[in-house]
């Protein structure tokens, strides 16, 4: 296949797992009693789809296609991108913070990058302020099935993978209970694709199961306490490590849209 | 003079300085009728106090006193540690964020390094969140008063290379009203020591007269979301940019002490 068409049809997909994940937040708080909806940011590459409701406090849903160049120095650690620095790129983005904090914050990305070479990265993970180790193991176990239907090598893989990745060395802390992560996924375009849908659907429906099971859950002054401090920390990764906000604000990306993942607040003891 | 003198001298004096910076927060706890004082906390390789006050909600002064090696990637970047990566490093740090939204945020360093080479780093920086043009001059009028003393051309390149650094290029804005930066300070010892000495009095003193000022300012729910807004941005910036910050994480220094420059909380929209 013509890496145009390729192209082609990666962003036609991002855009449908878009409108898919906004239409599965909406249903959240619909059914929570509130009428709260997305309110939709266009911008020159893409687009920035935001909520603030009453089940997710602050949620963020991008889409973008962006055509650039890499700053010289950035370009020589990606692939394909040494000797002529320019890129494609077309993903989605997602980060929610809901307001219970008994229910964790969660992320997602796909994306399809293209220089010399042609890419997919991703992943999804997901951050709880208080312990509950059945939903870490239910959340696992999904990610481990879908994994396996395409290679049973994935799953150890992404999960190491991500485990390594969501780390703060200063804290010496994990960011939540990890999820799963890759990136210069290039082995078959075709398995590949799919693996990426797959990702992408899987989060999907995730969030349905994770928010509805939690999010009429009574909390206390001290649970929300504990959610603005590891919201603190949750800035600390993204500002400091995240490798996504470093491609942003390097590849002229819209500095609103990459700080999107910002929670609506945070404390610091 | 011997090097080994001259580490001696600056680390006194820093601790001197530490102590008097302390105590006129203290005071003005007192002079509002609060009763507050900093709890210490001692490490390895200082101190970094830390106050939770009426006045300043959140305020760190630390002293430090480092041995050690960068890591090698990191010393190449710095004078004299290129083919030796060990250094010795003394000073003071201090962040205040007081609780009144009127009352503008401050930052002060000051510091002496040795590699194989030897000098002084440091500055102030104002971050008001509501615009007030008198105090701005007043500030600014103090610091070319003080420069001016050592050397005429100390404000202006101090005061630029201020602009510069304390600069948001995500958000094209500056984090605050500026004031004075310097780095690589190795001109003449005993003069540098002195113009070192005269920025941290000069700081201490500051700090009385502007929060005095306005400790006792009436302020409204807007001012504060004002203030909570614009503590993001000043996360944003310190972990973002803020070579401290990075100095720190990278040369083994304690995480609590160096992300004691984080407020005590913060909102995104």
């Amino acid at each position: 296949m013509e890496i145009k068409v390729k192209k082609k049809i990666t962003k036609e997909w991002f855009i449908e797992l878009k409108k898919l994940i906004c239409k599965n937040i909406e249903d959240l708080e619909k059914e929570y009693g509130s009428k709260i909806k997305f309110k939709r940011n266009k911008w020159k590459y893409g687009e920035f789809n935001k909520i603030e409701g009453e089940v997710i406090e602050k949620g963020g849903v991008a889409f973008s296609n962006v055509i650039g160049k890499f700053p010289k120095e950035f370009a020589k650690k990606i692939p394909g991108a040494k000797k002529k620095n320019y890129f494609w790129s077309s993903g989605v983005s997602v980060v929610l913070h809901p307001k219970n904090p008994k229910v964790p914050a969660m992320h997602f990305n796909t994306r399809f990058i293209c220089t010399q070479k042609a890419w997919f990265g991703g992943g999804m993970d997901v951050t709880p302020n208080i312990k509950d180790n059945i939903e870490k193991k239910k959340i696992h176990k999904e990610l481990k099935k879908m994994c396996d239907k395409h290679n049973t090598k994935f799953y150890p893989k992404y999960k190491k993978w991500c485990d390594q990745y969501f780390y703060l060395p200063h804290r010496n802390e994990t960011r939540g209970i990890g999820g799963i992560f890759f990136d210069y996924k290039m082995d078959n375009w075709d398995k590949d694709f799919l693996f990426v849908k797959d990702v992408g659907i899987t989060f999907a429906n995730l969030i349905k199961k994770i928010v509805r099971k939690k999010m009429f859950f009574k909390w206390t002054k001290k649970d929300k306490e504990i959610q603005l401090l590891k919201r603190g920390r949750y800035v600390e990764f993204n500002l400091l490590y995240d490798r996504g906000t470093k491609f942003g604000l390097n590849s002229g990306g819209n500095s609103d849209a990459i700080l999107m993942s910002m929670p609506p607040n945070a404390k610091w003891k």
